[in-house]
C-alpha cells in the first residue's frame, strides 16, 4: 500500500506544497513545531534515509539545502534546523524547522496550529523563494 | 579564536574519536542522548550548514552517511537519527543518535553519562565498522 506521503505526492491527500522536482517533494508539516516547518521527501518510497544509494542521497541532500535556503528567506529565524527521526511514517522525510532557540526543535513539545490561510501563505512565500 | 571543535580536531582538547578524513571529523558527543551519540563536523570552520557550498556540502553529507552506517552496526538500535541545531557551538555539526524511540532524540531531556571506558569502547567499535 502507498505511504501517506506517496498519496500526498500523487495529490490524493491535500497538502501545502512548497517545492517539487523530478525526484523530490516538499510540503508543510501539518503538525508544525514552528511556522514554516517543512518536510522534504524523496518521491521514491523507502523507510530509512541511509538506505538511499549515494548519488540519490547526495541529490536529495542538495534539494533539502535548496528548500532550507528558501525557507530562511521566507520565514524570519536565526537558522533552519534539520531533523530526521522517522519513527512514525515509514517514508523518509527530513524536517526543516525555522529556529530561534534550541527548544524550537523539541519534538516532544505541543505542536502549533495555524489557520489554512496562514499555512497557504507561508507555503506560497517559501515556494516564491525557491 | 579557534572554535572548541577546531581545538578538538587539532588534538588540543581530547575526544573520543570515531572517524576522520581529509575534510571531516567525527567524535562522540560528551553529553550524549544515547550511547554512541556522535558529532560529525567539517574541519573548516563555519557556523551554518547551509552556507557550505554545494560540492563540499554533498561530500559532508556522504561522510555523515558513512559514519551513520558504521554507528548502526556498532550500536544496536532501530535507526540512526539526525539533527542539526547549532545554537550552542558556532561550528557546523551533525548529531547522529542511535534511536529506539522518538524520545531518544529529545534534546531537552537529561543527558546520559557513561564511564571513560564505555565511551572509549563504543568509539573504537564505531571506528572499527568504518
Amino acid at each position: 500500500m502507498a505511504t501517506i506521503f506517496t498519496r500526498i505526492v500523487q495529490g490524493e491527500i491535500p497538502c501545502y506544497k512548497v517545492a517539487e522536482s523530478e525526484k523530490f517533494f516538499a510540503f508543510l508539516d501539518i503538525n508544525p513545531l514552528a511556522k514554516g516547518h517543512t518536510l522534504v521527501i524523496p518521491k521514491a518510497e523507502g523507510d530509512y534515509i541511509f538506505d538511499i544509494e549515494n548519488a540519490d542521497y547526495a541529490e536529495y541532500m542538495l534539494f533539502v539545502k535548496k528548500v532550507a535556503l528558501a525557507l530562511k528567506k521566507a520565514v524570519p529565524c536565526k537558522r533552519v534546523g534539520v531533523a530526521v527521526l522517522g519513527m512514525e511514517v515509514p517514508h523518509t522525510h527530513v524536517h526543516l524547522v525555522p529556529m530561534n532557540s534550541e527548544g524550537d526543535m523539541s519534538f516532544t513539545k505541543e505542536k502549533l496550529r495555524f489557520s489554512p490561510e496562514e499555512m497557504a501563505e507561508v507555503a506560497a512565500t517559501i515556494a516564491a523563494n525557491m
